[in-house]
């Protein structure tokens, strides 16, 4: 069929089996024809065809809801709701959002983004009365995050019905990363469970206690799931739409909260062979969830520097985040799955025994870990050494995954140190600073960039640097002083650049340098606008003094998605804007 | 025995089982009596005599890691490590903290407070090879805790060993609440299984693969923790010596990580007939964990107030705060267990459908649900109400509770409205406009302390309230601000006190009135450093030319326990502070 001249889902009721699965073929080229040029989140979407087909065909979007866990594997839902023409411009400026946007389309219910929010947003449409199913679809990775595990165990013996969806495609988490993947395992692999589970409902009518209870009996002990209240079936074929339709329809009739365990194959149908195709170069592995150009990255060379240190009995934590943070190089990595919260309180664990501990995330999701860092590590003031991923503006995903809340949540927290490296020499002065000349919890925040190696060596000892000396004062941090730099060079403007390496605890000497200067100060930043480096500044400023002019830069709301330039363009925060303000404060 | 007499727990290896009952009784006995007059927990505290007892018997404490979730139960364990004699002081100023502190005693190896921490710290400890055993000691409520379930569900595999005591006194949850608390009773009264489940193991080595597996054969199924990885046994009786000492010695001899499901009676010994008798005035009921008077107290004004409003279908998620938020008043009450983030989402899922919700929380406690505010429901800019209690420096329970964070939490996310009634009457309006007013998120945040019921009308338009006029500036909120009036006048001191009754966004007509008055400004709040109000105004005063004096008021670390006067007194913002700042910014 013409896929782009698909409105709303309501065509699937006529189709017969063997057209959704040419439908779902068609999809399926679809993607990776498009995505190999925009890039974006291939393989989990390609896992989700038919389940999201055979979910709109049963269900009646927008009356029932669909909310998608993470969002991110909601490109097939895009396309069956009449948002295919927009698929060049995905995750493009001002184009398609690689995520549920509710602005984007009325089958756009909810919007995700953060792992594992999906059950929670589910009951609270129950509870609302929103009229309709309301349909959880979730990873299995994102089942072993804190609040989906709370709405799970919350929601099981709720009189309100929810439908979870389990797309489990035994990827997001790493083999044998917790009990929970080996309870799904274990579901996996009992076939004589499985079928007699599968064997009986034929009607969903017979579905009930009366008829289920016996086999409970039998079993004699319910298992995970429904020992939670939940009524469970699994494990359905994600590819089979017999199967698929079959068990959807029962979650549809059943009058009580439904688990349908679904299995499905990440990047079902994109062979590895087509990766020599030269349409797909680009493409690093068959593992990656995004195409792109293997290059030297921050997130790389950090962790090389952290391995250099050769601290032999360090212990690295990671939040199922060993790829995109590069964890490949440390000896020691313990991925504990998407569990922020735990990841932080088990490295205090660590760190309370004196042992030296590294605990990379990315910016975004460690706000899942705001009251560790505070209750735990910042609290009792415990050497964890924070790697924090993606800080800044981060192009491609939007507002969800942006880097920039770190600071204005760190700088609050006693104890903690907040840092940032312009460049090569400066991170792998970080963070043998932070392992070897600290005592405290430290923050690297770094971005989502390639760097440049060079061999200089930079010595830190706490202070901010002075780059240049001129007729006004600008504070930044980051790559961002290279930018100005060179806008300041470029345009011959004369100015004292501070390079604010260590974020936290401010330097206080250079400040007091600007209120003697009593010139004008720039302060530019790529976070949000309350509880930066600005605000702390600001406030000794004041009580000290100062009297010239100043001007913040920052960003007032949160970016969507697109190229970084784009993003920085439409925040004033581009070359262009930073040399108008230097213009301005200089009059 | 001579109880203060106890240096270490040493000297229980030699007891009998009589001489330990006598032992608990006099413990009992004596934590009746102090704490009738001190104040504490002392209902959990009864219900773990035995079994801290019991831990401190099987296990050797340091060397062996007793981790108490929460901690507020951990009154018997300072008692059996030496501290009986600083009760007299508990939560006093300098006096005995009601919370392990590592500073008090090596037999507090972590620092808990806030729920749910320690089966992550334990995991940490295990991954630090910190030698010997590590129990996790957690109540059955603080299980729902998504941090809690994030490391049940990590750890059941892990070929580290850890130890986990289930203290379930089914109470810190409501009945009903949540699928786990199923999972718990079903446990408790599943006889048969427990009868098989605890006839075996006699002795340890029997315990092993070989001789519980065709058991589970027969139950075919794990039960919720067995299929997490757990060796589970259960249900012991929290108050039988001879049945703790024998579980926690297969504990303690267990090659795997075990969980022991402990079930206990709160208040245990504490009898109802008791609270008769006039020494123990004051009881509330003897529900209350708390010895306190009952009075009418900013918790209790705000939920009438939100009950008067008459709002058919208001919906309100508390996570398992009922009691502490005087949510009484309410009428249609959801408590989701103590689970913040999905409390927050789920709020969001109300919120999104239009429907109006109610989410208090207490100011410390809102840290767990950082995400779920930024992400969710600050980001889709929704419609919650989000009540903060015990906002500002809390007395008794220290630094794990003070509410002094919120304000740095919130005020970086977009479209979140932060405000603080200094009186009932300016309460009343908050709550009015919050709901009929405003379309946006909405925090209301209020101290722990008795309100002043005034029948005086405010009426708000979204500005600061200028209090007072005269020579210098002075900005605060909530009831400090009359203290500040009450200061200036009894002084003689002419100010202009703005009461900033919003914090965010701040109000830039009074800003600019100060700016033009040139006149020195003193920003005075109980709350951290960095990312407060002073922050947001003093950017806004340093970008807009303001050239006067400033002073900020504020707390330059956390507070510990304590009385509110003596920890405004060390943090220099008593009165006597104030009035000693004001005439330094009038000189």
């Amino acid at each position: 069929m013409e896929l782009s001249k698909i409105d709303n889902p309501s065509f699937l009721k006529q189709l017969t089996i063997e057209e959704l699965n040419q439908l779902a073929t068609e999809i399926r080229e679809l993607l990776i024809e498009s995505i190999s040029k925009t890039g974006g989140h291939l393989a989990s979407n390609l896992g989700v065809v038919e389940l999201t087909i055979a979910l709109h065909k049963v269900f009646n979007s927008p009356v029932d809801k669909l909310i998608f866990d993470v969002g991110h594997q909601a490109y097939v839902h895009k396309i069956l709701t009449g948002r295919i023409n927009k698929f060049a411009e995905l995750r493009k400026y001002k184009g398609l959002s690689g995520f549920p946007k509710i602005s984007e389309s009325e089958h756009d219910v909810y919007e995700t983004g953060h792992s594992s929010t999906s059950i929670s947003a589910a009951i609270g449409f129950k509870f609302a009365d929103c009229g309709g199913e309301v349909i959880s679809i979730i990873g299995d990775g994102s089942l072993t995050s804190g609040v989906a595990l709370e709405a799970l165990t919350f929601a099981g013996d709720l009189k309100e019905k929810i439908i979870i969806i389990i797309n489990d495609n035994n990827f997001s988490i790493c083999k044998n990363v917790g009990g929970l993947s080996k309870v799904l395992n274990n579901l996996r692999v009992n076939k004589t469970y499985l079928g007699i589970k599968k064997g009986i409902p034929k009607d969903v009518k017979k579905i009930g206690k009366n008829i289920i209870r016996p086999i409970k009996y039998l079993i004699n002990n319910p298992n995970y799931f429904e020992a939670l209240g939940y009524k469970y079936y699994g494990v359905v074929d994600g590819h089979d739409f017999k199967d698929l339709l079959k068990y959807l329809e029962f979650a549809k009739k059943s009058t009580e909260s439904v688990i349908i365990h679904v299995k499905t194959e990440k990047g079902k149908g994109y062979e590895p062979a087509l990766l020599n195709s030269p349409k797909f170069h680009g493409v690093s592995s068959s593992d990656s969830d995004n195409f792109k150009t293997l290059k030297i990255s921050y997130s790389e060379y950090i962790s090389e520097c952290v391995n250099n240190l050769k601290i032999d009995d360090l212990i690295t934590i990671t939040a199922a985040m060993s790829q995109g943070l590069r964890l490949e190089h440390l000896k020691k990595v313990i991925d504990v799955g998407i569990a922020e919260s735990n990841a932080g309180i088990i490295a205090a664990g660590i760190a309370i025994n004196k042992k030296p501990v590294y605990l990379p995330m990315y910016s975004t999701f460690s706000q899942r870990a705001y009251d560790s860092f505070l209750h735990d590590i910042a609290k009792m003031n415990l050497k964890v050494v924070i790697g924090l991923d993606r800080a800044g503006i981060v192009p491609g995903d939007g507002d969800t995954h942006q880097g920039i809340f770190d600071i204005s949540m760190f700088y609050p927290m006693p104890n903690v140190k907040i840092t940032m490296p312009k460049n090569s020499s400066e991170a792998k002065a970080l963070v043998e600073y932070a392992f070897f000349k600290n005592d405290n919890p430290f923050v690297i925040r770094y971005p989502k960039s390639d760097i440049e190696i060079k061999e200089e060596v930079t010595v830190l000892n706490g202070e901010w640097i002075k780059e240049t000396s001129g007729e006004i004062n600008i504070i930044s941090y980051g790559p961002d002083v290279n930018r100005i730099i060179s806008i300041c060079e470029n345009n011959s403007i004369s100015a004292t650049i501070y390079n604010a390496i260590f974020i936290k605890p401010y330097c206080t000497k250079s400040l007091d340098q600007i209120i003697v200067s009593n010139k004008p100060l720039l302060i530019y930043e790529q976070v949000i606008e309350h509880g930066n480096l600005a605000s702390a500044v600001g406030s000794y400023l004041l009580e000290n003094g100062y009297s010239s002019k100043v001007k913040q830069m920052n960003l007032k709301t949160i970016p969507t998605f697109g190229d970084t330039v784009s993003l920085l363009t439409e925040h004033k925060l581009d070359d262009k804007s930073i040399l108008e303000e230097i213009r301005k404060i200089c009059d």
